[in-house]
C-alpha cells in the first residue's frame, strides 16, 4: 500500500499516542540485577591465574589512598560491579576502587602490579561480552568518579574529558555549544567514554562520522606498572612517531587503563529527519540502501534495519508498534544537515523514487524532535524487549552486505524448534548485524547447538564475530576463528611487553 | 571591492587563459634530480648501524629470486632511488629490489633478516622528510611493481589493492565506479598507496573523510623476519582483538613492509564547487572558516589558506595569478555533495553573508570541471614554485587554529634579513600549516638559526612538528620535543619486539 507523505504523517501521530499512553514496558537495569546468575568461573570452568588475593594489608593501602568512601567492600553493594547487565556473568570481586585522578589510578596499578593483584577496569558496565565484568576476585577499578570535562575548544570541536564521563552527559554538554559527539549508542545514559574507547564502540553514528580510531585524537593511559602515558594530543593531524593511542582503542583495558580522552567532535546538525519504511524483502532493503547512498550520501547519518520477528517482539513485550503497519522488513533512515529545506527535498525525492521503483512499500517521515525520538525508540528499545522473551543469546556480527541476512536465515533453519525466535536487526549501513536467538530456557545443549556454529558460519560468510562489542570474556575463545596464528602471536607479544605480570583484565580479549 | 558572482566568474576565465597560455613553469621531478646533493651520511654525520654489506652471495640470492630485470644495480639507475625529490638527501644504496608479490617480499625480508642486511622500503619516493630514502647502503625494496587492484566491492565501496598502486590511478579507477578514494594530495600522480598508509598521509580530503586510521579497513604486512601478517579485514566494523593494523599506519616502514591495503572508499560526489576568496587578515580567515562549518558542514571538503608571499611566489615563478586580484590572504573552499542546486544555494548564501559581514573582500566561485582544476592548480602547484626560489626549508606543522598564523609571523621576525621569504599556506581546515622559508643559499648557520627554534616554537604553541609528513629521517631527532620519554620507551620496545635486528628502515622515525 502506498500512501502520501501527508498520510504517513498521521500514522506517526497514532504511533506517538501509543507510546505516550504508557504501553511501553521499559525494563530498568535495576530490575535485571535482582536475580543472580551463577559464578562465571563455575559456568565456564575457568582456572584462576596465579595472582594474589586481596588481604588486609592491601585494603589498608587502598583505604589510605582513597579513604573509606571511595572503596566498596560490602557484599550487596559489590553486586552491580560483579554482575553484567544481562545477568549472564558473575564475578567474585571483593573490592571496588573509585579513583578520581590519574595519579590515583597510577598508584593503584603500581601497587597492584608489585603485589600481583589482578585488576578489572570498569566503566559504565554496559558491555555485553563481559569485558568489564570481573571473572574471579580481580580488584575492580571503576571510573565512575572520573567524570570531569577538562576542556572544550568550541571552535575546533576538540573535547578533552576524564574517562568516566557518561556519553549522554557529554553529548548534552556539547549540544549547548552546537556540537555533537561522534558516537551514539543505546547505552548512552550509562556507558563511559573510557569504556567506549576501550571497546572501540560503534553504535549509531559510524556511518556518518566513522569509527573511534578516526575520531579519538589523544588518550592518557596508565600502564600496568603505574607509569602514565601522555598521548593526549588534541590535534587533528599529528604524525610524530608510532600512533600508540590506537593500540589502546579496542584493547578492552588489557594493555592499560584509560584516564583521559580527547575527541574530535562535530558541528551539531541544524536539521535532522527520520524516515521509517516498510519493505517486502531483504533484497529491497539493500536496493534502498544503495540508492540512499547515491541520492543523499552527505546527509545520511543512520541506516538501520529491523526484521519482522524483532518488530513483533517490540510490539508484544514493550507495547510499541510500527507506525506504518506490518511489513516483512523495516528500515529507519536518519539524515542530518545544515539546511532543513534541502534535506527535506532530498529525502522526499529519494522516498518518492523508492516508492516508484517498488523498493519500499510504505513509509513515514518526520523532522519534529518528539516524533524523531519516538521512532528512534522503536529501534533503541529493542534490547529491552529481549529481557522479556525467555533466555536470549545475543550476537553482534559484521558481514559483507550481500551476506548480511543469509546468516539470520541460516540460524533460523539451524535452530528449528529449539529456539523461540531468531531476530535480525542492526546498523545495516555499517554491515553490522545484531542476531539474537530467544529460547524457553538456557541449556548447555542449546548453547552448544548455537556455538561455535554461528561463528563458523559468520567466518564462512567473510564476516566478523564481533562488529562493535569486542571480544571481552565471552568471545575471547573464538579469536582463533578471526585471526591468524601469526597475528595472535603479535598480540600476545604486545600484551607481554605492556603487562608482563598479566594483571590487566585477565581472561579477556586474548583469553 | 565587492563583485557579484557573475562578475567574479569572468575573473576565473581570464585566469584560465593565463594558465593555458603556458606561462606556468611546472618543474618535473626528473629535472630536480639532475643535480646531486651530498651524501646524507656526511651532511648529517650519521654512524652506520652494525649491518652487513651487500656481497656477491646476496646478489646471487636476489637474482635467483627476482631475475635480472627486477633488480637495479646500475649506478645511474640507482640515483632516483637514492636521492629524495627535493634533492636534500642522498643515500648510497647499491641495490634496488622490485618484488611483485607478498611472497617475494617475505623471502627478501627473511633473507635480509638472517643476513643482517638493512632494508629501506620505498613507495613513490615523494615524501619530504626522507622516510623512503636510504641513508647508507640499505637494500631498497621498491613497491613499484606491486600495483594490482585486487578487488572492489562497488556496493560497499571497499577497495583492496597492492601497496604499490599509484594514488591517482586508483582514484581514476574508482571514478569509473562513482567512488572516490578518501585521500588526495599533490603527489597523487606518483605516490603509492602503501607509502600513503605507512606515513599516515593527510592531504586534501581529511576535513571531509577523516584520516587513514579511520579509513583503512585492513592491511597485509610482512614482518622483519619474513612472516606475513594477514590483517586484511574488509569490514567497516571489526572488533576482534588488538587493532594491529593501526600500529603500521604511520610507522614509516620501521615495523613491517606493507604489501596490501583495504580501504573504505566513498560515494563520488555528483556536485563539486570551488570558491576562491580574498581576505584582509588572518582573523577574517578564521571567522570565515567557523562560519563555513556552521553553514555547510556536510558539504565542506577542503578549506585551504594561502598567504601573500606564497601567492607572489606562484605568480613570479610559475606565471600563475590570483583570479581575483591581490589580497593579504586567500582561501580556497571546496564543497561536494549529491545535489548541484542545493550545494550552489548553500555556497552562494554563505559567500553573500561573508561579504556582508566583511569577512571576505572578494571571491570567485565555479562548478565547472576545467575551472575547478585551474583554481586547484594554484594551490597544488605551490611546491613547484619553491624549487625555483633558491634553497627552501620546508615544514609541515599542525597547530591549534588560534595559533596557526602566529608561527609564520614569529618566523618572519626571527629570520629577518636571513631569509628571502617566509611562506604560510596549508590545510587550515585541519589545522595543518605548511611553513616554508626560502634563502639565497643553504648554509649550516641558517639551518641552525631555524632549527630547533621553529620546532620549539611549534611546541610552545601546542602544535605538532609533523602534521602529515611523518618523522622520516629529517625530523626523527625532534621526537623528544613531541613525545614524553615514557611514550618513546614504549615505541622503542615495540620496535625491538617487531624488528629485533633493527633491519627495517634504520635511522628513521625513532632515529
Amino acid at each position: 500500500m502506498r500512501v502520501t507523505f501527508r498520510k504517513m504523517f498521521k500514522n506517526v501521530c497514532t504511533f506517538l499516542s501509543c507510546i505516550s499512553s504508557g504501553k511501553s514496558g521499559a525494563l530498568t537495569l535495576k530490575k535485571c540485577l535482582h536475580s543472580k546468575p551463577n559464578f562465571t568461573k563455575n559456568n565456564y570452568n575457568i582456572i584462576r591465574g596465579n595472582y594474589s588475593h586481596v588481604e588486609e594489608e592491601h585494603l589498608y593501602y587502598f583505604r589510605k589512598l582513597l579513604g573509606e568512601t571511595r572503596i566498596v567492600t560490602d557484599l550487596s553493594d559489590l553486586e552491580k560491579y560483579n554482575v553484567d547487565w544481562h545477568k549472564s556473568l558473575r564475578g567474585g570481586s571483593t573490592i571496588v576502587l573509585k579513583p578520581k585522578t590519574t595519579e590515583e589510578v597510577s598508584k593503584i596499578l603500581s601497587f597492584c602490579n608489585s603485589n600481583r593483584l589482578a585488576v578489572c577496569p570498569q566503566g559504565g558496565h554496559t558491555g555485553v561480552v563481559g569485558g568489564g565484568t570481573p571473572v574471579f576476585d580481580e580488584v575492580v577499578i571503576s571510573t565512575e568518579l572520573m567524570n570531569e570535562i577538562i576542556s572544550l575548544d568550541e571552535k575546533s570541536g576538540v573535547l578533552t574529558c576524564q574517562a568516566g564521563c557518561i556519553l549522554q552527559n557529554v553529548d548534552e554538554y556539547l549540544a549547548e555549544k552546537n556540537l555533537v559527539f561522534p558516537l551514539d549508542l543505546g547505552a548512552k545514559g550509562s556507558c563511559h567514554i573510557g569504556g567506549n574507547v576501550s571497546t572501540n564502540a560503534g553504535g549509531l553514528r559510524v556511518l556518518k562520522y566513522g569509527n573511534l580510531h578516526g575520531n579519538v585524537l589523544g588518550l592518557e593511559v596508565v600502564q600496568a606498572n603505574g607509569v602514565i602515558l601522555d598521548l593526549l594530543s588534541t590535534l587533528k593531524k599529528d604524525n610524530t612517531g608510532y600512533h600508540l593511542k590506537n593500540l589502546f582503542i579496542g584493547a578492552e583495558g588489557t594493555l592499560g587503563v584509560l584516564t583521559k580522552v580527547a575527541v574530535q567532535c562535530r558541528q551539531r546538525p541544524k536539521s535532522v529527519h527520520v524516515a521509517f519504511l516498510g519493505l517486502q524483502n531483504f533484497h529491497q532493503v539493500l536496493k534502498t540502501f544503495y540508492k540512499c547512498k547515491q541520492d543523499m550520501d552527505e546527509i545520511l547519518t543512520a541506516f538501520e534495519v529491523i526484521d519482522t520477528p524483532t518488530m513483533t517482539l517490540v510490539n508484544e513485550k514493550l507495547g510499541m508498534q510500527s507506525p506504518i503497519g506490518d511489513y516483512p522488513f523495516y528500515v529507519l533512515i536518519e539524515t542530518s544537515g545544515s539546511n532543513e529545506e534541502h534535506d527535506q527535498e532530498k529525502l522526499d525525492a529519494f522516498l518518492k523514487s523508492c516508492l516508484l521503483k517498488n523498493f519500499i512499500l510504505n513509509g513515514t517521515v518526520t523532522g519534529e524532535v518528539g516524533k524523531l525520538k519516538a521512532i528512534w525508540a522503536l529501534r533503541e528499545k529493542i534490547p529491552q524487549g529481549f529481557a522479556k522473551d525467555g533466555y536470549v543469546f545475543m550476537y553482534d556480527m559484521s558481514l559483507p552486505l550481500h551476506n548480511y541476512y543469509k546468516l539470520v536465515d541460516d540460524m533460523r533453519e539451524h535452530m528449528g524448534k529449539l529456539s523461540h525466535r531468531v531476530f535480525g536487526f542492526g546498523h545495516l549501513g555499517d554491515g553490522n548485524l545484531h542476531l539474537n536467538i530467544s529460547v524457553q530456557k538456557y541449556t548447555p545443549e542449546i548453547a552448544k547447538h548455537i556455538e561455535p556454529f554461528i561463528f563458523e558460519r559468520t567466518v564462512h560468510y567473510k564476516g566478523s564475530v564481533s562488529a562493535e562489542h569486542g571480544m571481552g570474556f565471552l568471545k575471547s575463545k573464538y579469536l582463533g576463528l578471526m585471526k591468524s596464528q601469526e597475528s595472535i602471536n603479535v598480540m600476545r607479544n604486545i600484551k607481554k611487553m605492556m603487562d608482563p605480570n598479566g594483571i590487566l583484565n585477565p581472561y579477556k580479549t586474548l583469553g
